[in-house]
């Protein structure tokens, strides 16, 4: 249901722009492994994409190179974008992440280009420059991507952690761009870290 | 569940920011009336919020006067937030709307209270901002506000204004602003208006 129910503006530009609209509707069935914090369901990608948008707006101080924090917000708000037709891959997959690219690419292709041509490249540019995590920010917009679902797993008493027998040592590989971009936020994941261990939400 | 589990950064400051980061979750338990596209369940406010901040990122050419978009899609992001503390107030609800101000005035004092002083003020004043309907930025951001629960209804077979027997009237004054200030996406709002009367989702 859903889509067959729209009624054409006569203008096919506009007429994209609001099918486009409800077709990124399709974000709120994408689930991700993280809890919401209340512990009540799974949280999904919009939920997820609008609270990194917001922490963007307050953790710039930390940030080790000057960000654009209204950029960040529409990057935030975009990144998960191409999850509607590639769906969510879990950060500590192994085989998921050997064609995450190969797939989100061609996620990409199918979703961007039922915009008009101009804004589809916008879009899509600002979702290569979040994956290619190279400009600052970039870097701060992927610190912001690993900040959120690690907050939620330390108020869940790791609950992704558990649930996939996830070792110290790869929730610590994620987190060392915010080690490298965000260090003084980092010392409250290291310890977060430590109690994880001894809590045995993680594999020492 | 949750808060209680927080361990502290021994820093006030950046312990204000993540406990707020974790408190505004609650945006995720906040139902609006509006159904998702596929009919599965209502939205809530955090999915609400980033829907109509990526929309934001779209219709900019519409606008009668020129838009900051980045800082709209920021705007968009806290629009809501009070409602943590206020509830949602659906917008065909006249009692409801009557003491809606004074309830989110108090709300906005708790929840902006909880950050580092000028972050709270500056998230407040986007709010306010939004809220007066003033600035070209807020205009559009209103748009946006209500041209996303439009689209849903359009295509939920008027599911919010069947559910509270609502007039043509009231939906029309509703998008009055989108008349004034995106005339040309007005047009398919207009057509919509006919079909959901037609359609007996409106009373006439």
């Amino acid at each position: 249901m859903g889509m067959e129910d729209f009624m054409t503006s006569g203008k096919s530009r506009l007429d994209q722009q609001l099918k486009f609209s409800a077709e990124i509707d399709k974000m709120t069935g994408i689930l991700r492994r993280t809890l919401l914090v209340d512990h009540s369901r799974r949280e999904n990608d919009a939920e997820h994409s609008w609270h990194i948008a917001v922490m963007a707006m307050l953790f710039e101080e930390y940030a080790k190179e000057p960000v654009n924090v209204s950029r960040v917000a529409e990057m935030c708000v975009v990144h998960d974008l191409v999850e509607i037709y590639a769906g969510d891959t879990f950060a500590y997959d192994v085989s998921g992440n050997q064609d995450k690219a190969e797939r989100e690419a061609a996620a990409a292709d199918k979703l961007f280009s039922q915009l008009p041509e101009e804004q589809g490249r916008r879009i899509r540019e600002l979702w290569e420059e979040f994956d290619a995590m190279e400009t600052a920010d970039a870097k701060y917009a992927a610190c912001m991507d690993r900040l959120q679902p690690f907050l939620h797993n330390t108020l869940t008493q790791g609950h992704t952690w558990v649930e996939g027998g996830t070792a110290r040592a790869a929730v610590e590989k994620r987190m060392s761009l915010i080690k490298e971009f965000m260090p003084e936020v980092y010392g409250w994941i290291s310890d977060n870290l430590d109690r994880a261990v001894e809590n045995g939400w993680l594999k020492p």
